[in-house]
């Protein structure tokens, strides 16, 4: 730290991303990528002629893209907001949306906390219920930033629209943001919500489903007011926040709508085989409607078969929060690979014996 | 503006970037953008396969590119900073470093006063001279947040280095931030001083000099404390804040050079004539040593010659601040596209006679 850095910021914990080896070839199941590449016209697009065009500024309205999203679910263009990843359009959020104090679950995307603390935000961390699940009741009426991520991450578990419905209605005064960055995997949206209500933004990210997590793209839906309000924050911090060729691919992939869906149905049936198979060695595995499970053994403690599957080229995700310390988070990945998870998890529990 | 923005940004002026008109073809010299598209090794890097790679996160780090940087510019990986787009840092500096107030020229890069009133700084202004140079004393012993760019923008001119290193001796307890964003057309700089003075920080853009606008990369040289204050705002904020993509053209661009050495002497060249044929006009043309020059004339209002060029197909930049409303800020570009020029500042001329 340096003797300049603002005393508000000395303090702050930032957040650790999930690891990114270089020392060898992992089978990397721990930062909820797709195994899939983009669809074919997605990586042909990227021509030449494209790249030499990098010379110029990408378009800072991003007026192409929010066209063909407005388009595909259905809103107006005005209702679309463009981000260099979701984690930008959340970070956005807290600081545009966070002045009455914020409220999310203890167990989630841990990146709220760190917003908050980002922002001075007073943060309520409401505890999950015993089974992981969340009780919509205790977010009604709060008159704060509300923050649910649906499927909830690191559980993978989802909460009725309806219950969403009912946190927005009983918030009138302050904005429900609803963090959908893995609802394409068997999760139900929110978002024919926006039409409603005025206070509800709704995340989403090409990162998963959209197998462009190192394309930096997110975007999120909400009343024209509240993407009028993140255009300013942005305006105010990095206008030309989006890569060129990465506002075009977001153009195509959306073009390749089909193809994303089949492969979310790979994903989700691979889910099933490897719960399946989990379950039968012995795992607790939460139900998950994202592209991960989470997942725990009474054979093993949670840091020692994370360990153990690292040294055996098996990157999951470890959290050492006590509460979910007996865990460990598994991006679903190819059949094959999710194979080889299973014959390794064998070998460690036998191991172990 | 939405019920639910915090107050503090409700009165928030956000930086107006230049037009990025899609109604006809311009000549576009109005963002400050390259003529020349990046080398062609830069281009031949975007393979397919890189492409299918997008599947997985960048590296956070950026440690590849780093090391490219820190090589080419005989400095350690721990002095440099990797983000998206130069006003990432800047906004990331002004955000970490502005506690005490900050303290910029009244005719700079418009950002400064947006990203000072964003975090709710105290900007003092100082006025350019009246020949538009800068009094280096005026910012000695402020102990403030001082930033300057150097070429300053937009009038392209310089301030020698020795002035600069008293401006850093002079605020030992405050951060000196150097905006290089232009300094590759014949400016000098000021990166030596940080083996020297841990109190400086020197920002840079692949926007320019680089030909990589669209890229969305940008990269700052300071005391390992500073840039690890910067990497603790980013992981708070954005941890994959860069395009896996751009990150390897980025390491590409360190490998050619050659190329853009040839590139930024050409655009002098250009520059040389540009300046000598509007001068043969009767034009005012301050003494520029970045890739734009900023001229006016006597015989027609700034703002009508901004019009009358538009309407001609030429985009040059024009700013509403009385004090330099009769200025435009003309992008260097192509030998052709300078002709083009000329040759429509004369049309001009004579049909306002």
């Amino acid at each position: 730290m340096s003797r300049f850095l603002n005393q508000q910021y000395q303090s702050l914990e930032a957040y650790t991303p999930g690891e990114q080896p270089r020392d060898m070839q992992y089978i990397k199941l721990n930062t909820n990528e797709s195994p899939y590449p983009p669809a074919p016209s997605v990586v042909e697009a990227m021509t030449g002629e494209q790249v030499e065009l990098l010379r110029l500024y990408s378009d800072p309205t991003a007026k192409g893209l929010k066209d063909k999203l407005a388009g595909l679910y259905g809103v107006k263009p005005e209702n679309v907001f463009i981000s260099n990843g979701s984690d930008e359009v959340l970070n956005f959020a807290f600081m545009a949306f966070g002045g009455n104090g914020a409220v999310f679950p203890d167990i989630s995307y841990g990146f709220y906390e760190v917003y908050a603390d980002l922002y001075a935000i007073n943060a309520e961390k409401i505890p999950l219920e015993s089974d992981f699940s969340i009780d919509y009741r205790k977010y009604c009426g709060k008159n704060k930033l509300v923050v649910i991520a649906n499927p909830n991450a690191p559980t993978g578990m989802t909460i009725p629209v309806w219950q969403i419905e009912e946190i927005v209605k009983s918030n009138p005064d302050s904005l429900v943001l609803i963090d959908e960055a893995y609802v394409d995997f068997g999760g139900e949206t929110c978002l024919p919500l926006i039409g409603t209500y005025d206070n509800l933004l709704v995340t989403r990210t090409y990162s998963k489903s959209r197998c462009l997590a190192g394309g930096r793209l997110g975007y999120a839906f909400g009343s024209p007011a509240v993407i009028a309000d993140l255009e300013k924050i942005k305006y105010s911090t990095n206008p030309y926040n989006i890569n060129r060729l990465t506002l075009l691919l977001g153009e195509k992939t959306v073009e390749a709508e089909s193809y994303y869906q089949e492969k979310c149905r790979e994903i989700e049936a691979t889910r099933a085989w490897t719960t399946q198979q989990l379950a039968g060695l012995g795992f607790t595995v939460l139900p998950s409607k994202a592209n991960f499970i989470f997942v725990k053994t009474d054979q093993m403690d949670g840091g020692e078969l994370y360990k153990k599957l690292k040294e055996k080229g098996i990157l999951v995700r470890h959290f050492t929060n006590p509460r979910i310390c007996q865990f460990n988070r598994v991006t679903i990945g190819t059949k094959q690979q999710m194979q080889t998870l299973i014959d390794t998890v064998k070998e460690v529990l036998y191991e172990n014996q």
